[in-house]
């Protein structure tokens, strides 16, 4: 959150996505009346408002805006204004039906639901900034409007459109990236499969095709296609500039969302803002809405950031819909909190009774306020007021989790020695430095590493020549790596960095992988370990390398199967740090036991001693300690503080009740 | 089926289709022959037979019909004729290839099966008419035709069609309905997700869209489509009244089939008709039988009515095809007519040689005669024979499930708190009724529940006022009804009924419902009972409603997870009857006990003596005694009775065969 | 293998595809270098370099060809020269939008991977035409050149188009095969659904319907679109043939691939090749890859034939890609020349850096030399060196398994008593057989099978009057067969054989089969054996024919369900001969006891006594015993031999390693 926008809202910013249009206005007085009630100060209007903003293909109608942006000012409630322009209305898409998105299978999609648009049609992006214009002039420096807000999810349900018009785009995109035919060709090797192209017009988008695609272009049209939403986005961000110049500008993004590139993204949003959705029926949900707290600050650089989406209860979506647990909103809110979210905001303020989304949770329910979920909503409320202190401040982290979005679209392309999915190999690696107390955050393969201590590199395929010396050198000046399989394999044009893997860092790492022996699902082959004593013997899933040892020393070892006795992970030095390599996927108490090990030899604190479900994180100077326990837990703190939610002076033992939470803070 | 058809056949009819143009002209008097030996009264004659009938759009080629239905007359069987509608030929779709349906995702389906057209195209329509008027013309009043059959299983491969043509026809039908765009914008939801119409020219069906359509939307679409194939029905009725003005019309519906409103659709019919094709590899397959019978005979409001279509032995459609059991074809056909039918046809008189359905059994079976199909064809001839007495009777119920199609629809759409599927649900709360010789009817919300003392609710997510105030005031004057989760949740525009669920029915009840707590696939929870002793603790399934009583007495509780110690199930007395509600879907021994606490405070009497498997059902002055076991079974029958099939006196205890059957009437 | 071939790479051709246009030109004279130390006498050149052949619509542009082919042939290496037919490049596609092959569903395939192409299309022949022609006279007579090898994997990804093109030429192959409209309704049983076609025109291609397809339309297109394939490849054979009359042409089959009739293919192919993918995660690699050689020696009655492509470890194109164990790509290899093979190519020979298939493994792998795959290549090469003396040679088989593409494909259409598909029935019935040392050819059912004492009919559900008599003929004349459930089924336009099951050969067996009584997935049922003793009873799975003994000896019985008591095997003698019928699929043990004793009935040795996995087959003066195991075995060979590949004696008890090898010859 920028420094203006942090003013605005005098500590944690605290609301929900606010439709008035869809009440009559009778109501909105009740509206106003329970957000002071509940604290609310801060509410995104307008998201997908664009037929009753703009009814005919001229000016607003937008008097009932006007009044209920009045009202907010008046009862002090800020304003994040949507242009809304995510759901073209249907006198565009009738004027224009070049505008609806075509599938890689050649159908085109209707209208009735919403984002059904093709980015590329210029029809469209001249609307949207038009009706961005018409909402920035006629709102800038209102009183209520606190932030903007472009367009909404993008690239959620339509992440690539595959129409003639996004050809000709591509083929754009595709010169200037490569100038002549000739570099593309040698980018996507065309002497494989007679794929040589003689003329420009023969590129197309990588449509569906009798089997696979050309991996090269698969790639480079992902590229494109989070580089064409954000030409909306930034389309519309710069007629906004034009009459609202100081305010600003943010877009919601979707947490671990494989199609928008967020480090290119988050450089041009003044705010960076998440929508955050774990399922309540995974026991582990506390533990991706915390890597999706710690993606979105580190791709803002830590900047402070908005939770700009969360469900109340729950969402509507998902076959079965499991609602929050009693306390689970609020847990998962200070959470966001604890790991840098300045404003804490739902979908939505009142559950809608019509369309598609009636069945998903709002702040205030069908049911009204004599509801679980609305006591739960007034509560927040008030805890969000004790946490100012802690608005703007800094999420200190020593590990960093690389991740590239180049890679992970190359990565989960067919046609490899097995389908991996980067999320559940992220939560792999997550899980034990969040059950030990570590803050994580994750860093882009170029970025600044120095301030780290430990950086972990899983199933990075695709590494730039600058991404690989980037690792090497972090090491050499004392820095402890750790690095998966199937990782340092490609180069950016998908072409195979040859002479055995991963060949970038074979020095670095000590070893030479010489093929790949990818386990079946379900399949796991049994570990030996050499790790100090303790340690149990384990097994391996996902995956095997084989590996060739050219100075590492080996930490584990198959113990079955045609590759027993040889190594599965090792450890090497290098230069001043340390590079630890891990050739398959082991169980969850060896890979604990590894990144403990990693973390010794790092110097990063790694506790033994949280309950698991028990979450410690720091934020300025505040220690939050969250439990996402359905049941009472008990512990030692290990000293005696502050809990700035209830003001008691707690520890050294702790017991928290269930979903209990602390801000402790030094005694004074 | 009507009276004047009724005496065409004199008693029960029997039959099945007979297609004489597929086979060669010498194999006819065959088919007579053996017609005669089985004691066939009724065939089905030209159902897919358009292009046989007319091989160009001029005057019929009806020689071989002639013949055929010379010879049925001289025989004395009489003919159900079809317009031969439902298969437009080659020379139909080649002149207007628009006929051809086109999917929501705008697939334009082929030729080379069958019901490969759009209801709403004119071209069709008219030469459906066309050909069903010359048929009607040539036949009216031929000794044979006892009754006319228009088309087949409408709506069965193409529910609904997404041309061009359908989206004009829908709008037509959307202007008719609400007059002007604005009430259309106010029903469909407009202001969720930018989508106000400004122009009806930009409203569609709802083809694919990005995401969940708009559930309104999609629920007028339902409506639509099964009005067009209605419409379809009623022109060629219409057309056939013009030349054959008394002779009864009927089509064949498909069971508990979505996409066609029956409870509409039957007060067109002269005699209503289904097909029964229950799975013989499903151990349950008299209950859904059971269930057709009872959904046919409730549809026409208690007229006798015509099993159209079943299969005597194995279907050739099913991934894997079981035959059925020896004996099932004559359980099932009896179990028709103990519940109201007064024809049993089956799906079709000698087995196809070529096309797709040769593989579906025939009375008259590949291997001929000499088969054990053939012979139990000849023996059910015979009993039904002997059942002429029950014809035209009546079959009594005091227990109705509601069941309201357009309930159906709309809870069967994407985005709900979890999926739900209804016949699952009908089937659960059936089940325990049939079992304890309980006879059912299905019943509209709307309709009269005065002959009633028992109502059951299952799911009746839509509802509109004047079907919510009918249960109410059903309840109010003595009646007992039962209402389960997920009922009375929208209006018939698809809108929340908001302050707390089931809005309608919290007088009724005595509770409110907060909110939703739907189980995973596989979840159970559960539950405390406060029954009367003898009933066992036990669970709950699929569904938690989060139950805030108001007046109600509860009889079970959530015995774990978050709702534990809450109520599930409850009972409140309202005017001068009883409410009983069900937040859950509680396992069979529990819902069995709920039902029977249901019938006893209803009055209704429930067995609870009769062997798992065996069915009990009274028509007219008989009670059928079906067992439909592999194996033998005793059991007492509380006096003597005649044997309809056999004229043995039978009882107070009874030893029947696997499969065995009584038809019990007074000794005189 | 054609004799010129043969005398072209002197013993068995060895070597892979190479690609030199995928690398730089400076790497190729190490290539050279290492095909010499791996023994490396055939490559197959230029698969997929059309677009690098022929950059535009005018001459070659070949230089680059010219230059590897002149170092091959410097080398002494032979070359298999592409047409380079089977990847139209980008200026052709654009040229020709219409060469784009369009799904059964309408969807038109895009441009991007490889063999999207129609066949039936005008353009895409000519220009294919046109570049084998160019090819073959710039190349005819070069030194390196033994053979053509046209196009790739016909049918692999495009088996069948359904555009308009394809439609015309549909139309036209069907007015071939029928004359006259009439005969085609009769033949496609136009009577049912209502299909008879007034005019040509209105005849169509099996695009997607409503439902079930007519299955004899869906007959005649799979055979269309087998031979529409062939007329592709017979008019490049015939380019060739004008200027290079003398070299043998060749394409490579895909094994058991269903969409080619390759008992047709083989006759128009000089020389047979086959690629063969078994996966080696599957126990029963060793059986498929069996089944695979002896079926292209087979197809190709006999000759010896050449493994065109084979993995030398992973693949790429499985969701999981496991690698081959140490020793299995020997072991494959060597079964290949066991089975008929004379030449050992892989696929390919230096593994991709680009492109799609990247992650295929290579004879020289990303990781180079000093690697597993490396060393088994170049000590493959030496094995292959010593097995001279086979080439050419015969491999005797005295037992057939019938195979008819046309029953295959009738066999697989929907809408039967169950789901079947052939392979799983013929890997069941060829399993014991290569257990017991049995060689087993694939015959049609039309072939002359006077050359066998047993013959097998899996599942033949169309079978024509020729071929039912050929059966008949084969067991009058003292032959065994055994046939089982559902052959005989339909006649050659899917028509039912009535009266029966299985009409053609009731007298044959003695038996009548009155109804069928598939099993779901997962049922079986209990079996009496009346089997010898020793055999112990069984089960039945998928399948049960309900038989009316007309003078068969039942050998196994149903021991519990409906047919309790019935047949469910039988024997029966029949002239000179004995056929035995299989009513349902017997467990492994019982399905082996039965198969042996049709092989002692008809004369055949049955092997019991060799260990499970180790192959043994006889070509020409050699005896191959190869174990396909990963441990050690011991076993009795029952003399003493001649290693070839050692050169040691052996015998009579023998010790092989894991995946160990013997060639064993008379001593002299």
């Amino acid at each position: 959150m920028s420094r203006r926008e942090r003013q605005a809202v005098r500590g944690i910013g605290y609301g929900g996505d606010y439709n008035p249009e869809q009440w009559p206005e009778s109501t909105w007085a009740e509206d106003i009346r329970l957000m002071a009630e509940a604290g609310v100060n801060l509410v995104t209007v307008g998201v997908f408002s664009w037929s009753r903003l703009q009814p005919a293909p001229s000016d607003l109608t937008a008097g009932w805006l006007d009044r209920a942006l009045g009202l907010l000012a008046d009862a002090g409630i800020g304003v994040d204004l949507a242009t809304g322009t995510a759901s073209p209305p249907p006198w565009l898409v009738a004027a224009h039906p070049e505008i609806l998105p075509v599938t890689a299978d050649g159908r085109r999609l209707a209208l009735g639901s919403r984002q059904h648009y093709c980015p590329s049609v210029p029809a469209f992006r001249a609307a949207a900034v038009d009706l961005a214009s018409r909402m920035a002039r006629r709102y800038a420096g209102h009183p209520a409007v606190t932030m903007w807000h472009v367009s909404n999810e993008y690239g959620c349900h339509v992440p690539a459109c595959y129409c003639e018009l996004s050809a000709e785009a591509f083929r754009d995109w595709l010169r200037a990236r490569y100038g002549e035919l000739g570099r593309l060709n040698e980018a996507w090797g065309g002497a494989v499969w007679s794929q040589d192209y003689t003329s420009w017009d023969q590129v197309q988008p990588p449509r569906t095709t009798p089997t696979f695609p050309n991996p090269a272009q698969h790639l480079d049209f992902a590229r494109f296609s989070s580089d064409e939403l954000l030409a909306c986005y930034r389309a519309e961000r710069e007629a906004i500039a034009v009459h609202s110049p100081g305010t600003p500008v943010t877009t919601n993004f979707l947490s671990l969302f494989r199609p928008l590139d967020q480090f290119r993204w988050a450089a041009e949003l003044d705010v960076v803002a998440v929508d955050s959705y774990p399922d309540p029926a995974d026991a582990e949900a506390h533990l991706l809405s915390a890597m999706t707290c710690d993606l979105t600050r580190s791709v803002g650089g830590g900047r402070p950031w908005v939770l700009m989406e969360q469900a109340p209860n729950a969402v509507n979506w998902r076959p079965v819909n499991v609602p929050k647990a009693p306390g689970q909103y609020r847990a998962l809110s200070l959470q966001a909190v604890a790991r840098g979210g300045d404003a804490i905001l739902s979908f939505q303020w009142r559950a809608a009774a019509t369309g598609a989304e009636k069945f998903h949770s709002g702040m205030l329910p069908h049911a009204g306020t004599d509801s679980r979920v609305w006591r739960e909503v007034v509560r927040l409320g008030a805890d969000l007021g004790l946490l100012a202190p802690v608005a703007g401040c800094e999420v200190p982290a020593e590990v960093a989790l690389l991740l590239d979005w180049e890679s992970w679209w190359a990565l989960e392309a067919d046609s490899h020695p097995r389908r991996l999915r980067l999320i559940e190999l992220l939560r792999e690696f997550y899980r034990p430095l969040f059950e030990a107390g570590v803050t994580v955050d994750f860093a882009h393969p170029e970025g600044d590493l120095s301030g780290y201590r430990l950086v972990l590199v899983p199933a990075l395929y695709l590494v730039s020549d600058a991404g690989a010396d980037n690792v090497r050198r972090f090491a050499a000046t004392g820095g402890t790596v750790l690095i998966s399989f199937f990782s340092g394999i490609v180069d950016t044009s998908e072409r195979i960095r040859l002479g055995g893997y991963p060949a970038p860092w074979r020095d670095l790492l000590g070893l030479r992988v010489e093929e790949f022996a990818p386990l079946p699902d379900g399949a796991v082959v049994r570990l030996d370990s050499v790790l100090e004593a303790g340690e149990a013997d384990g097994s391996g899933r996902v995956w095997q390398d084989v590996i060739d040892l050219r100075g590492a020393d080996p930490l584990l070892r198959y113990a079955e199967g045609h590759l027993a006795g040889q190594p599965a992970a090792t450890s090497h030095p290098y230069g001043g740090g340390e590079a630890f390599y891990l050739g398959t996927l082991p169980d969850r108490a060896t890979l604990r036991a590894l990144l403990a090990r990693a973390c010794h030899r790092a110097g990063v604190a790694f506790r033994t001693d949280l309950p698991p479900g028990v979450e410690m994180v720091r934020r300025g100077g505040c220690l939050f300690v969250i439990s996402h326990l359905d049941r009472p837990v008990e512990f030692e703190l290990g000293g005696k503080s502050l809990d700035l939610l209830t003001s008691d002076i707690v520890g050294p033992a702790v017991a928290l009740g269930p979903r209990g939470i602390l801000v402790l803070t030094a005694r004074d």
